[in-house]
C-alpha cells in the first residue's frame, strides 16, 4: 500500500497527469457524478478552511462586513449590464421549473410542465447583478456610503473542459461587492483588496505573485479595469489567482443607483467588485509539490506536525506515548496543530509515505532507541532532510522551524519565479523561448490586434500589465509600433 | 427617525406582523426579486456566522469533518430512495439548461434550446443522495468507518409560503452525514448530535428546547427516525429548530454502500444526518425579542456593549474618548465585542433606540456630569434598566454581567415555556386550551389517524415524543385507546 501511495507520476514524466493524481492521492478532491463538478475531501476542505478564516480576518481588518446574497439570479437581472451578459450567458445552469411530478407512464419521476417559471432564473455565476439589485434600496445619501460587503458563496459557471480546483462547474469563492461616492475611492479600494490578495498569497501560500492590471480584451465582463495576481506554476505556466475589478458606475446605472452627494445632487455610485476561490487549492499545490506529494506551506497546513511512534509492542507503545505527551501538550500550547499517530493497523513505513503525500511540514519518528537516548527522529517536508535532535527544547525548535520552512517554500517559489522570468526584445526570440515556459516581459503596442495575434500564434496571453514594472518605453516585439512599458506574457492555466 | 425606529407593531397586536417588521427594521434581512429568496443583511449575517463559528467547533470536538458537495443533483440521484423522492420532487428547483444565446427576435437573451441537459440536474434539497452516491467510493471496509462528515451550504426548496429565516425556498445550513458499522452506533450518533444542537440552544441562543422523537408522519423523508429540539415561541406555537434523522440501512441500499465487517462478510452500512439552518436565527429573534425591538443573548450578539458619548462639542468627546479609551482596551482584552459610536451625523436618543431596537446587550451612555463624578450610565437589554456606576471596575461588572443577562434570558424563555404547558386530558379541554397557544401534554394513541383527526380539526400536530417525559402510561384523548406515555402538541411554525 505504501507503495501505491508513492506511485505518483512524476512532473518531468507529465506535470498535468502529476497535478491530477496528487489531487486524488492527497485526499484533497474527487471527481462528482455530476459533470465538471468536484466533491472537495475533509483534508481539501481543512486547507480551504484555513484559507478563508485568514482571508476574512484580512477583509474585516479593512472594514468589510458579510452578507448573503440568493443563489438564483432573474435573467432579467442578468440582461441589464450589456457586458457582462455577454461575458456569462454562454456558461450558465438555467432553472426553468420548480417542481418533478410522477412520470404518467410509469417511469420514475419527470419535470412538472406545469410548473414552468414565467422567468428563468440563473444559478449565479457571480453576483454584480443581484447584489447592485439589492444596493438600489441601501444607498440612498453620501452617508450610506462606502457600502463595504463580502459573501462567501458557491457559483457556478458551465465550463466545457474542467480540472479540479483551476477550473470547476460549480466552485467555491468570496465575491466582495463596495459600493463609493467617488472613482478615486473605488478605484482605490480595488488595488486594497488586489494587494490583500497579494499578502495573503505571499505570506499565507508561500507564493510569490506579480501584481498588474488586465489587457482590456482579459477584463472582468462590465468592469473599467481588472487588477490581477499571477503566480508562476513549475511548468513555467501562469495561474490567475484572483482578480479586483473597477468597475465604475456601470452597475450603478443598469441597476439605477443614485445617491444625493454633500452638495445636494444625484450621482450614480462607483462600484469595485473582487474575488479568490477554490482555485487558489489549485495554485498552492501546484506551485509547491514534488514527486513525492504534497508540500504545504506551514501556515495553511491542518496537520503542522504528525508524530509517529515506532514500537514493537504496547509497553513500549507506553513508554514512547508517555515520554511524547509533554511535547505533544508544548506544541498545542504554542498554537501548532499535532497529530499523533499510534494507530496500530498501518505500519510506520506506510505513515511516513501517507504524511508525505499529504504535505505535513514536519515528522517527528520516535523509536526505543530514542527513548534510551532521549531523542526523536525529525523529517522536514519541504527538503526532505532528517536529523536526530534531543527531545529536550523539541518544540521550541519545531515552532522556529515551521517559520523557516514557510520562508523556504516561499524563496524557492521566487527563486523560480525568477529564473523563469525572462526579457525578450524580438517575437522569434518569444515564440522560441515561449515553449519551454515561464514570464516573458515584452513591449506590446497596446492593441488588442497584437494580442489576438500573439494569443492565436503562440497560445501565450499578456497576464497583465505590472504595476511595479520596468516602466522604460521600447518598441512592441510583434509590430515594432511604440510601448509604454513591458508586459507579462505567458501560457496560463 | 427615532420614531420611525420605535414605530415597530406590537407582540400584543400582531405577533406575526411584529415579527417580520423587526427583521426588517433591525436590518436582520430583507425579501430579494427572487420569490421566496432572502438577502441577509450584514447584522443578521454577524449572528448567524457567531452560530456557525459556535456550532463548528462543537461538531469538531465529536470527531467531525467539513467537506463539500455538489450544488446539483441528478434526477436519478434523487429517485433512489423512494419515500426521499415522494417527500422532495414536489418543491425542488430543476436546472434544465446550461445556456442563454441572443434571442432571434432580439428580445435580449433566451434559454437556448440546443443546450437542454440530458439528465436535469436538481438544486439539492439536501444532500443524502449525493453523499451516499459519493460514500459508495470511500467505504470499503469496518476500517474506513464511522465516517462523520459536515458541509456547510446552501439549499433550495420551493416552499409556496414564505417567511424570513422561518420558512424561505433557500437557506443556509448545515448537514451532517455519518456512516456507521453497526445500527447502534448510527443512533447512538443521532442521539449524540440532537444533544449537541440541544446543548447550543440553551447555552448560546438562550432557548429551552423539548427534545424529543417525531411521530411516524412527521419523519424525514427516508428516515427511520427522527429526533427533534422543539423551542416555544412567545404565543405559544412551537418552532422544530434542529433534526437528526436515523436513516438506518436505506440510502446505503439505495446506493449500494456495503463495508467488510470484521467477520470479512459484507453489510450494508448504517447512516445518521442531522442539520439546523438559518431558521435558528428565527427562534433566536421570536423568542426572547420585545416591543422595543430585539433582545440578543450576549453569547450570539455581534455587538456586546455599546458606548455612547454624549458631548456638546469637541472637546468634551475628547474628554469623554481620553476617559473611555482604557474601558474599551479592558473590555477587548476580555474577550468583549465592544463598540464606541462617537459619529456626529445622529444624536444620542436616536442611537439609544436603534442599539435597543438590535438588541446590543448593554448601553453605556457617558456625558459631560459623568466626567466629573466618574461614572457612566449602563442600560441592560434585557429587562431596559439604568444605573450609574463608578467607571473604575466597570469592565468587570460587565463582564459578568453579560453572564447575568444571558441567564436572564433563559431563565424568562423558561419560565414561560413552563407556565405555557399544560398537561390536558380530555380533547375538548384540548381544543379549547390550544386556541391560546401552549404545549400540551396529551395521551394519544399512536395512530396517524388521530394524529391527522387532531391537525385536521385544531391545526395542531404531534411536535414529538419527549425523551425526558413522564412515562406513565394513560388514555388517548380522542380515543380513549391505551397510550404509552403523554406527547407534545402544539400548533407550530
Amino acid at each position: 500500500m505504501a507503495k501505491e501511495l508513492k506511485n505518483l507520476t512524476k512532473r518531468s514524466e507529465n506535470y498535468s497527469q502529476w497535478y491530477n493524481e496528487l489531487v486524488v492521492k492527497a485526499d484533497l478532491a474527487e471527481q462528482s457524478a455530476v459533470r465538471g463538478c468536484m466533491v472537495i475531501k475533509p483534508y481539501g476542505y481543512a486547507i480551504w478552511e484555513k484559507m478563508q478564516r485568514t482571508l476574512d480576518a484580512m477583509f474585516k481588518e479593512t472594514g468589510v462586513q458579510n452578507a448573503y446574497f440568493p443563489l438564483l439570479i432573474p435573467k432579467s437581472y442578468l440582461c441589464r449590464e450589456a457586458e457582462h451578459v455577454e461575458g456569462f450567458a454562454k456558461e450558465c445552469a438555467v432553472v426553468t421549473h420548480y417542481r418533478l411530478k410522477n412520470d404518467p407512464e410509469g417511469n420514475g419521476v419527470v419535470v412538472d410542465p406545469e410548473a414552468r417559471l414565467e422567468e428563468e432564473l440563473i444559478v449565479r455565476p457571480t453576483s454584480e447583478t443581484i447584489i447592485w439589485g439589492t444596493y438600489k434600496n441601501w444607498i440612498h445619501s453620501y452617508r450610506d456610503l462606502p457600502l463595504l460587503i463580502n459573501q462567501w458563496a458557491n457559483v457556478m459557471r458551465w465550463e466545457m473542459r474542467t480540472r479540479m480546483f483551476l477550473r470547476t462547474a460549480e466552485f467555491l469563492w468570496q465575491e466582495g461587492h463596495t459600493a463609493h461616492a467617488t472613482a478615486k475611492e473605488a478605484e482605490d479600494r480595488t488595488v486594497q483588496m488586489i494587494n490583500v490578495y497579494a499578502d495573503f498569497a505571499r505570506k499565507y501560500m508561500a507564493l510569490p505573485v506579480v501584481v498588474g492590471v488586465k489587457s482590456e480584451t482579459e477584463r472582468f465582463a462590465g468592469a473599467l479595469n481588472t487588477y490581477t495576481i499571477e503566480a508562476m506554476m513549475q511548468d513555467g505556466k501562469a495561474l490567475q489567482s484572483g482578480t479586483s475589478h473597477f468597475l465604475g458606475q456601470n452597475f450603478a446605472k443598469a441597476f439605477d443607483v443614485t445617491f444625493i452627494n454633500k452638495e445636494n445632487q444625484a450621482e450614480y455610485v462607483w462600484a469595485s467588485s473582487w474575488g479568490v476561490s477554490t482555485r487558489l487549492m489549485g495554485a498552492l499545490i501546484m506551485a509547491h509539490s514534488d514527486d513525492n506529494g504534497l508540500v504545504l506551506p506551514p501556515h495553511l497546513a491542518p496537520i503542522q506536525v504528525v508524530i509517529v511512534p515506532i514500537y514493537k509492542n504496547d509497553e513500549q507503545l507506553a513508554a514512547i506515548s508517555e515520554k511524547i505527551q509533554p511535547v505533544i501538550n508544548e506544541l498545542k500550547s504554542l498554537g501548532i496543530s499535532v497529530k499523533y499517530d499510534d494507530a496500530d493497523n498501518r505500519r510506520p513505513g506506510f505513515k511516513f509515505a501517507d504524511y508525505e503525500l499529504k504535505g505535513v511540514p514536519v515528522r517527528l519518528a520516535v523509536g526505543a532507541r530514542d527513548l534510551e537516548n532521549g531523542t526523536v527522529e525529525l523529517m522536514r517536508r519541504d527538503t526532505l532532510e532528517k536529523e536526530t535532535l534531543p527531545i529536550e527544547g523539541i518544540a521550541a525548535h519545531i515552532n522556529s522551524l515551521l517559520e523557516e520552512i514557510q520562508q523556504n517554500i516561499y524563496d524557492k517559489a521566487l527563486a523560480r519565479q525568477k529564473e523563469m522570468t525572462y526579457e525578450v526584445n524580438s517575437y522569434d526570440e518569444f515564440k522560441e523561448k515561449i515553449e519551454a515556459g515561464g514570464f516573458m516581459l515584452c513591449h506590446w503596442d497596446g492593441t488588442p490586434e497584437t494580442e489576438a495575434r500573439i494569443k492565436e500564434e503562440t497560445k501565450a496571453t499578456i497576464r497583465c500589465i505590472p504595476l511595479d514594472g520596468d516602466t522604460t518605453p521600447g518598441v512592441c516585439m510583434v509590430t515594432g509600433k511604440p510601448s509604454k512599458q513591458r508586459v507579462v506574457i505567458a501560457r496560463s492555466y
